[in-house]
């Protein structure tokens, strides 16, 4: 049985990231959004919504630049408090002992603890109604080298310990469930070492 | 220390939402994609994003609407599947017994094991490179009976046990790491029966 709920936007789980911004100290601040997605793979574009009277609209309006920090669950609480706390009031780098790290191709500064920065250049600011979407390009990546495993090269997103939003609530992502494209793997012959795991007896 | 990657849409975890669509069975149709989330709160607008070859984009671009329905753990395999294989090929309502429901404002059928349904009319598609951004308002929600608590009437998000996807994998998401705002709580005198979990003695 279904029940009807008024319109609203009730897509979970959603990222919740770090949006660093400013192209100077005295401008620097950090909000924390969950509007926030991938919108093309070619070229790489995502988007940050924000409201115009947030204090970080008009850092990057001016200066058409952000960078996305993901979150770790160590970073969890200050993410929380820089989703609450407006950077009018606060100097958020200060105030949290985040360390604001050089961007590579923009000027604005990455967040040195989080595990993966996405540096963004804005193409297009689309006013939607109570949020502006800020559509951008990701020019480049920085990943922490402490993720990476040396023998694969490949970034462990599993032990960066993300942390997803849903519905006023944050959590780890723990238990895997399957990887991409797991529905119509083959199974190969001689391969009860990888058994499925079995429903306890009843 | 960090290193330098190809610019490119890492931004995790995302949603993994199965989209309905089609206005008739013959056309009916789902499929699966990450790249969706929340433009702006009021009016309430989504989008997701859709590589123009693929089946669904013109079954929406035709019928200028669809639903996104999210997905549980006990959908994940289904989910999965469905954004694998392509509706030219394949009923997938039929492959997966998979049940289409009604929808209560559009014609597009919900996924009735999905805990929530966001029912959306097309505002706009706009064409951004190897995938087109369908920018849509969500005009009726639609939420699972079993998982409103009978006392309090809310939604228990928890409940709907939801997955979420990082770089190639889906996790469910389990461990709750603290409610939005709680970094800013003040915490109320003769509490300790609420009292925070003690790290364990070194």
């Amino acid at each position: 049985m279904k029940q009807d709920w008024k319109p609203g936007t009730m897509i979970y789980p959603l990222p919740t990231v770090m949006v660093s911004c400013g192209t100077t100290p005295e401008e620097y601040n950090i909000t924390t959004v969950n509007y926030v997605g991938t919108l093309c793979g070619n070229p790489p574009l995502c988007y940050i919504s924000l409201k115009p009277e947030s204090h970080s609209y008009d850092i990057i309006k001016r200066n058409m630049e952000f960078v996305i920090n993901l979150t770790s669950k160590d970073l969890a609480k200050w993410a929380d408090w820089c989703g609450i706390r407006s950077g009018k009031h606060n100097n958020k780098f200060e105030a949290t002992k985040l360390t604001p790290g050089k961007s590579n191709v923009i000027n604005t500064p990455i967040i040195e603890e989080s595990p993966l920065s996405l540096e963004c250049r804005v193409k297009e600011i689309v006013e939607l109604g109570s949020h502006h979407m800020f559509i951008a390009e990701v020019v480049n990546v920085q990943a922490d080298n402490r993720f990476f495993d040396v023998t694969t090269g490949q970034f462990e997103m599993d032990k960066a310990n993300l942390i997803a939003f849903a519905h006023g609530n944050y959590y780890e992502l723990t238990n895997h469930v399957g990887k991409f494209g797991w529905s119509v793997e083959k199974k190969r012959p001689n391969t009860s070492k990888t058994g499925k795991k079995r429903s306890p007896k009843k």
